[in-house]
């Protein structure tokens, strides 16, 4: 057998089926799977309407991280819906407060050499213990809870091959912004990131935690680390020995692309807004005036990362005009903090602690002025995802971060020493974790499980039932849309619809309304109907309630000149027939008002990806064609990826 | 001279003005201010308005503890403005993360024998130091801030005689909802609450505290206690002991009201939903089941409250489905928390522990299940006060709070003992605090200051201009109501307008809009308008909004059968003509769009309390009154308090 990489032995070993050959389908059984609040209402609501007995993974756990402001009822009450679906499908429950996902999955739950999807983009960050994670959507995730496998294209492996070792005042951050810095936000599309070489021994599990998370940024699949000394040397901290397998390279194992960091070479970098792309060494904008400076998230969640600002503010006090705000990561780490004095140090110097949790990283709070600089140890600065429409956030390391806190501007953190008289703090960390599980409720016995009632807050309501795709459609078009429409434009995000996604009904009234506030009323009332749309319809994020919005509202067919990816996806998961013009310029010959029609369907779509629309208001017919797979036509015909699984 | 007590001490070293008969009208110098950033927004731009070179107080200090989510811009640029008017007029900023207004006060500036006006309705909270506190409108402090007296009616005194000493598991705020219990939450209207005799000897300050702040729930002008040893050694805790003063009662004081208090005789008491009246002692309520614990907050804001929360839950956890909740009083007392280990025990038995400041006291996050029960050490639990609409809040003792954390349903905290084995904490509590002021920025020196240009975000505007009263009012009538119309119905409150209460233009345009929603824009189009109301009008809420927002859109007059104390009195202050019927009957005779005519009005008001009204429409006159005092007159002719205060 060949050399063979980190990522290829984890794939191999959980290979339903496919090749792996870059660019081919594969399927991959999935060992474990992680959901957050924002997605997980959703995800346990399809489990519902599964109809799931019990989770067939060996480890799922849904965690409560992200709204945890509680401005109305609307958030305690997913979180007692969350705890019950977990109590019903025999999932572990992580309490508010207990922390944020990832870090908190690995000190808790990652094993070396398993496979985990969670419906985070972050879920990556597992690949710093060895272990192959996949951000995807909800159902993806439901799917995997249920004991499907994920089926995904078979991507390039990207050896990026570390030597060396960081100087004092760089730190891991500064080698991902490295790896953004050099390949932009689109850089590793379609590539796992396997990182190798001497230099990767010099990285402490955590630290691997932090690139292995923004790699996501890069838009990699996801990021691989060896399991090996310092990954044992972390599970041995968190008390969980027994956990550990050696998962390591073989030598000479071949990469599909390749690329070296010295890490010696490595400075102290920045991301300026409003892109974590958009990197640049922090001494290129030293001395720009900061309000806020904010320690946190699952890009920087170690203790490491907390522990040395605390060092470095340590008997200092922040600068006139700066809030300090910190997010302690977990109980865990917050636990630990106080025991090592550190969360007083940082308390003492000026800074506002809060809850454990994602808080500003996703907007919950924490937004800043309009005019002032924010810098931040999160691993995004999209244009106002602070919760400050227009917002000047920065992305650094904790180093960069403490100092920009301590100066009220921007600070290459080398230059501390003879700025202020802070030398490199030596930390000197816990040798044992304080590992407390006690905000970590465990499945319920099956038998207990089955007698569970979920808990439905006001604003939380079972799926709509999904009937099979009929034989024939006749459907009026309802909206016809030109180019690039953006899921955004389909469902909008934001504070006014926000609330209503564990209620699809009233979430369904929300879809196109800046488009055409009319459209949701009208297709509402009618029998079903369909929506021609132009080229790259779907574009954007990748949520699933722009498919499932629709759906509700009774759509059955778009017709486009062709789609964004993951949309397409959604629309096939959600039993919506996509398909697309043979001729484009079919787009410009139809109304809304129109009525399609499609005879003998069912066979057409199972019989081939060449179709025919007949368009009875112009007596007209359109060629079209499917992209369908043979397991994604069995999907639309039963009605969706739901009614499909439940069928069995 | 006849002995005194202590509240006629204070008044009479304060006295401007008027004589210390209940009923008459007094006038007080003011030592001390204290704002927050709700209200204090609004009070800077009055003292912008004002023209107000600096602060000509003692001390005045600007908090920041409301509006601390940052959800949006406006919460941090509503810091940053009031960061640069604490510059410019010469107060004391306390910045967001150093702690909850009137603790911070107590401990860091309050003197005894001082008297303090605050635009917070718990001001009356530094009471527990022998301070005279009162909660005024914002206006009311901007004009002491200026160096004017605060105009009052003479409140009676009411004397409460403590005996004995508090059992186990029974705390301060047993006492005042104890207090509450007996009286209601009118039982203290038109009184100074003072209490006296030897149980008071038994209470430290910051016990005191708990009962002065909640005496506001008891609609008290405020409360007093004496400075005693138990105030001078608190003033020693916090390495004070210069501004120790002893304020006692003179032997033999007579109050106008009495009342006793056996404190041995005193239970846990527990105010169900959903008003701090309606209390009951817990053993009546025993076994209903809690769903959130939230500990903090002005009512039980000291070192103890929080200490004997960890005491008690100390090396156990929450029960399963319980959020424990705590919200630091201030950053001294986290940093006391800390040191004592207190802090660690609370995170380590399961508590989510947030940044300090208010936070869910004042519906500032942590909203609970519209199905579950809350129960808080908070003041008040008033409906959807919580920020869910139908809340069930519950307000109790630290010690009733940690019972029902621990068992998940309400609990009687004298059974810990037989339940849990939990013998009454003895709680050692260092015997001097972790003093550290450097999150409150001194006012700078006066050259410095009148340099100082205010930050003003997208969302805050200058005060409009107030021209003074017109000779001749020719007014349209723009809206007719009817009886009780309240503040809330004259301008909302709630998430929709509460944005905008530094930017008057754009809160304007919600006068009347639940009423009414095109009275704001024939307002605004008009040259003046009156308003005709029924009896009672401007019940409710105190906001000053209420009157200020109309006179933006050119209210000049209202015509009602009577009004609300405060409601009447915010009209006088920003310049609006309020005049009685004499006869009610005439409310029914005006109909939206009469024109309205007072020809030399000025005069009128100025010559006597009788006048009349002309119906140009209907050609009718009606009688009418007004019931001005001098001060009251001059103000309302100049255009209301501001532009009279800068006549000089």
């Amino acid at each position: 057998m060949a050399a063979r990489t980190v990522a290829h032995k984890l794939i191999a070993d959980h290979l339903v089926s496919g090749e792996m050959v870059p660019g081919d389908e594969i399927a991959l059984r999935i060992d474990q799977t992680l959901t957050q609040d924002a997605t997980g209402t959703l995800v346990m609501l399809e489990l519902e309407a599964l109809g799931l007995e019990r989770a067939q993974t060996d480890v799922s756990v849904q965690y409560v991280d992200h709204n945890l402001l509680q401005a109305d009822s609307n958030n305690a009450e997913d979180h007692a819906f969350l705890r019950s679906a977990c109590q019903r499908f025999g999932l572990w429950f992580s309490k508010p407060g207990n922390g944020v996902s990832h870090p908190t999955h690995m000190q808790r739950f990652g094993v070396p050499g398993r496979t985990m999807v969670g419906s985070d983009s972050h879920t990556p960050a597992a690949g710093s213990l060895g272990m192959l994670a996949i951000g995807v959507g909800g159902l993806e995730v439901a799917r995997a809870i249920a004991g499907e496998p994920l089926y995904l294209t078979m991507p390039q492996i990207w050896g990026v091959r570390l030597t060396n070792e960081l100087r004092p005042w760089v730190s891991a951050k500064d080698v991902i912004l490295e790896m953004l810095r050099r390949h932009g936000v689109k850089g590793g599309v379609n590539r796992i990131i396997e990182y190798y070489g001497p230099g990767v021994d010099t990285l402490t599990a955590m630290d691997r935690h932090v690139i292995a998370n923004m790699g996501a940024e890069l838009g990699a699949t996801t990021t691989v680390f060896p399991a090996d000394d310092r990954v044992r040397e972390f599970l041995d901290a968190e008390q969980r020995s027994d956990d550990f397998v050696e998962v390591l390279a073989d030598d000479g194992a071949e990469y599909d692309v390749r690329e070296a960091i010295d890490l010696a070479a490595v400075e102290p970098l920045i991301a300026l807004p409003s892109s974590p792309g958009n990197v640049v060494p922090v001494r290129e904008v030293e001395g720009k005036p900061v309000e806020q400076v904010v320690v946190g998230s699952s890009a920087n969640p170690g203790l490491r990362d907390f522990a040395i600002v605390a060092e470095i503010v340590k008997g200092r006090q922040t600068a006139p005009g700066v809030s300090l705000d910190v997010n302690p990561t977990s109980r865990e780490s917050l636990e630990d903090l106080m025991r090592m004095g550190s969360a007083f140090d940082l308390i003492a110097a000026g800074a506002r602690l809060h809850q454990s949790g994602c808080m500003g990283c996703i907007g919950m709070g924490q937004a800043p002025t309009s005019t002032g600089n924010s810098l931040r140890t999160m691993p995004r600065n999209f244009p106002g995802r602070s919760g400050t429409a227009d917002d000047s956030v920065f992305l650094c390391s904790p180093e960069t971060a403490a100092a920009a806190a301590l100066t009220g501007r921007i600070t290459d953190p080398r230059e501390l020493p003879d700025l202020l008289g802070i030398d490199y703090p030596a930390l000197a960390l816990p040798a044992v974790a304080s590992v407390n599980t006690s905000m970590l409720e465990p499945p319920l016995p099956p038998d207990e499980a089955s007698r569970v009632t979920l808990v439905k807050g006001a604003n939380i309501s079972s799926l709509p039932d999904f009937d099979p795709l009929p034989d024939r459609l006749e459907l009026r078009v309802e909206l016809v849309v030109g180019d690039d429409v953006s899921t955004d434009e389909i469902l909008p995000a934001g504070a006014r619809v926000l609330p209503f996604r564990s209620n699809i009904p009233r979430l369904a009234e929300f879809t196109f309304t800046d488009v055409d506030p009319e459209y949701a009323g009208r297709a509402a009332a009618g029998d079903g109907h369909a929506i021609v749309g132009g080229s790259n319809y779907g574009q954007g994020s990748s949520r699933e309630h722009a498919a499932l919005a629709p759906r509700h509202l009774g759509l059955r067919l778009v017709l486009a000149a062709s789609y964004a990816r993951i949309h397409w996806q959604n629309l096939a998961n959600f039993g919506v027939l996509a398909l697309e013009f043979v001729d484009p310029a079919d787009h410009d010959r139809i109304q809304q008002g129109d009525v399609l029609v499609l005879d003998e369907v069912r066979e057409a779509v199972a019989s081939g990806p060449e179709l025919t629309v007949r368009n009875e208001t112009r007596d007209e017919v359109y060629a079209v064609r499917h992209r369908l797979s043979e397991r994604q036509i069995a999907m639309v015909l039963a009605g969706g990826m739901i009614p499909w699984l439940r069928e069995g």
